[in-house]
């Protein structure tokens, strides 16, 4: 016969969790392709369960192949079927490679006057973390050790970032003002 | 002879002011093509003035094409010579769609107990803007007709929008903390 020529590649999305990507996990994913009967001109469908296995620390983008597992016709080499790593969002934590963002609000009070914000980390502990000096909006505060694994040295891993952003009254009394004005410096 | 094939487009990038673009303008553009010599088979290389009439409130990106200025030889048809406009950076505005952005830092002091920002307009005057609120980072007052002109209604003009930003102090005094706390909301 003619000689055969391979489908493109089939590609499908995988969506991770953060805590997913956090501690590795195996992924069972459902995939439906035409397969050809004995008589190797008609075809059947078929079901069948690819396992992915997600590594820890893993990055949006990572593709995981299995070869030959799309439609098989009479004329044709089945496609590869491709699964391609995408992070789901997070309600709380955003990633940055391999640290995570936790972003939190302070006061105006709280930026100026100081305090302790308790961060929480993607395992789900707390950590305290107490700005020695003003907060200003956008500031970043480290925490080691507590983001993502990296993915070529899992045993180590990246940082968890405290972003802070600054909650400014919608209004001030006169009084208010008037100390203000004595209490800050004028630049 | 054989048929001839037109060549590709040449793009020029044609970089303008926001000045250029609040008042119109018209750029000479020198080119160099080769033309065909009497004998309709050798070339010699000239070069020519192509006058750019650059339209008030014209945004980024659009074109003015001058059909067949680019080399001619004996089986071509000379490409079009494409110019498209780009807004050259400017040291004090930011251009956003036909408003004129002008980043103003005022002090944490003056954001909380209030101030009179002159600002600047792209045709030079100041104006000055007074919030009657709290300024929060990021806030944005609009000065109406301060902009560019609509590129399609050049009569109109956009606005000036003054972006603040706001300066935190470095460090506190402890006096000057207590007094803080004592003044702003605890949220």
């Amino acid at each position: 016969g003619p000689e055969k020529k391979k489908d493109p590649p089939v590609v499908h999305e995988l969506r991770v969790t953060l805590e997913e990507v956090l501690s590795g996990c195996t992924k069972k994913m459902k995939i439906s392709h035409r397969r050809l009967n004995p008589d190797r001109r008609t075809t059947r469908t078929e079901d069948k369960i690819l396992t992915v296995e997600i590594k820890r620390g893993w990055k949006e983008g990572t593709k995981i192949t299995f070869a030959k597992e799309g439609d098989e016709t009479p004329t044709n080499i089945p496609a590869d079927v491709v699964f391609v790593v995408k992070d789901k969002p997070h309600p709380v934590f955003r990633r940055d490679g391999s640290d995570i963002v936790y972003p939190v609000q302070v006061s105006l009070r709280d930026a100026l006057c100081g305090c302790t914000v308790q961060a929480r980390t993607l395992g789900g502990r707390t950590v305290p973390v107490t700005p020695q000096e003003v907060i200003k909006p956008g500031m970043r505060k480290r925490v080691p050790g507590e983001g993502l694994p990296l993915p070529k040295f899992p045993e180590q891993r990246g940082d968890l970032v405290v972003e802070f952003s600054v909650k400014f009254p919608d209004r001030l009394s006169q009084s208010a003002r008037e100390a203000l004005g004595q209490a800050l410096p004028p630049s």
